[in-house]
């Protein structure tokens, strides 16, 4: 492994055949606006290359996706994937033999032959725009709208922490140069939900319980309301993110329920408190602000209990200065 | 009036003394972070300066807030303040003794001795951030936490139409001179909602009501709705977002039972369809996107079929080529 300058990557793509773009399972905005960006750059160079995909790609990635093209692969790459568990079932047929891997994943486990990693890109598709300029190759609407998308998805539309002073510099770069429908974009990647789906937040709101005067929020998610509300499994995602929206609320917690008796957690931070750390006095672990683990138990209020407790002792700690 | 260029308007800043900055009732993140970063600013330059509006400043803001100074005015400025009406109760004090207004909104009607206005910029901190510039002052954390705050809140954290280039590139120029907390920020402005909000929310959720096809949504607030939810008026505000939120809807309607008889409706269009248009028909105005009109009737759902069927009549009608 070689962790690749900007330039390096950009005259390595140059070499590049007939390739395949791997991308992860349960594709997010950054995964699909950086594996089709670097399609239509490896395509403005004249070359043929696809985006490959354990999963179908999401309908709201409309705007940037195109029809897929068959051919046997030359160079494998992969993008904005720290991990080739996360191939799911393509890791086998790939393991080994990826040519070059482009991501922002501090935790990315060097699989690839040549890496070109920036921690502290906002997102795979802030790497990839910088290759991008690197290459010499135009910029085109259709890779400005992968781009955007990435960098948009992956901070939260500039909400989050990683939403840094460079990624606000390419999006107004990008702006001035494209006038693309962003706001339009926005409203399709954050507003719009199905019925089904404003239901189900309905519901877990419904559910929600506050315990330790309102500093802790638990969602609990059993079997039983998975068959009521017909939905499949990832539409329970992003449900976690209700957990955090109470005013006061410091550790939000979402229990689904798994197999008879296995629970899994998944605990979010909006304040000082290390959730990874609770979750490792539970057997998992994460990062501070989001983390999980499973829990094996006859009942789901031992579940809940233990976890409330082991927030209760965080939340207690002494800590340092939070910054 | 005459409209003054960024550099005239720092240059008659430099004039001022002892200074009330006026700013729009129900104060959003941009009144009053123009207010506290031109306040900030006139401090910094040695002088006395106060924000003063007709309403209490809720305290989302107190990040970017500071208690208030008492003294006499000698020199009255106003900021985001389009029309004088917006001062309710404080206009007939200042009426006609405003020396100069700073501003961004194309329907301001020239009401100040001076006006400072761009109709392009993105919130009235981003006018104010370009005449701190030429002012010379050193910019604060104080003042690029208020620029940040109004910035941010205008353009619903970047997600609108008018999340510019110019205000992309203010953000990064801000972010790379000031480690602000902009996450934490962006929580409190945008994630955290009080616990009867969120029932509220719910319940509207529950009262929407879905039209033609599932392309008009209507949420009725009913005065005995108002009462059983014991909620003062301005917490209905942000409820007609949610009537946009579904897959496929164009527009959105929300309506409130005001005094016996009375109803007022707030329309909004997630696409082609121009509500300024059919608020006409129905005795009101605004703008394509948003707008609004009252409707007195015996029975609310006399008003429901009216405004449905209005609306049917925009969708149905022919459109010009959306851009």
């Amino acid at each position: 492994m070689q962790n690749l300058s900007y330039q390096e990557a950009a005259d390595f793509l140059k070499t590049v055949e007939d390739a395949w773009i791997l991308i992860h399972q349960s594709p997010d905005g950054d995964a699909v606006g950086t594996g089709f960006a670097l399609r239509y750059l490896l395509e403005a160079m004249g070359k043929r290359a696809r985006v490959v995909c354990p999963d179908e790609i999401p309908h709201r990635y409309d705007h940037i996706t195109a029809p897929d093209v068959e051919f046997p692969a030359k160079t494998i790459l992969s993008v904005d994937l720290a991990d080739l568990s996360l191939l799911g079932a393509l890791r086998e047929a790939f393991e080994g033999k990826i040519a070059l891997c482009i991501d922002h994943h501090v935790s990315n486990v060097n699989y690839a032959d040549r890496l070109c990693l920036d921690a502290d890109a906002s997102a795979a598709s802030e790497v990839l725009y910088e290759i991008i300029r690197e290459t010499g190759v135009p910029m085109t609407e259709q890779m400005a709208a992968c781009i955007y998308t990435g960098i948009a998805t992956d901070t939260g539309c500039f909400k989050f922490e990683n939403a840094t002073p460079r990624c606000h510099e390419i999006v107004a770069a990008l702006k001035r140069e494209f006038a693309l429908p962003y706001a339009k974009y926005n409203r399709e990647l954050f507003d719009i939900k199905s019925r089904s789906r404003i239901q189900l937040e309905r519901r877990a709101i419904d559910l929600m319980e506050y315990h330790l005067d309102g500093r802790c929020t638990v969602i609990s998610i059993t079997k039983a309301l998975q068959k009521e509300l017909n939905v499949a499994s990832d539409d329970f995602e992003g449900i976690t993110a209700l957990t955090l929206q109470t005013d006061g609320v410091e550790v939000g917690i979402t229990i689904k329920e798994k197999e008879d008796g296995l629970y899994k957690l998944s605990l979010r931070s909006a304040g000082d408190a290390n959730v990874s750390r609770i979750c490792q006095t539970l057997g998992g672990g994460g990062h501070a602000k989001a983390a999980g683990c499973a829990i094996r138990s006859a009942s789901l209020d031992e579940v809940k209990q233990s976890v409330v407790a082991a927030v209760a002792k965080e939340l207690d700690a002494p800590r340092p200065e939070s910054e």
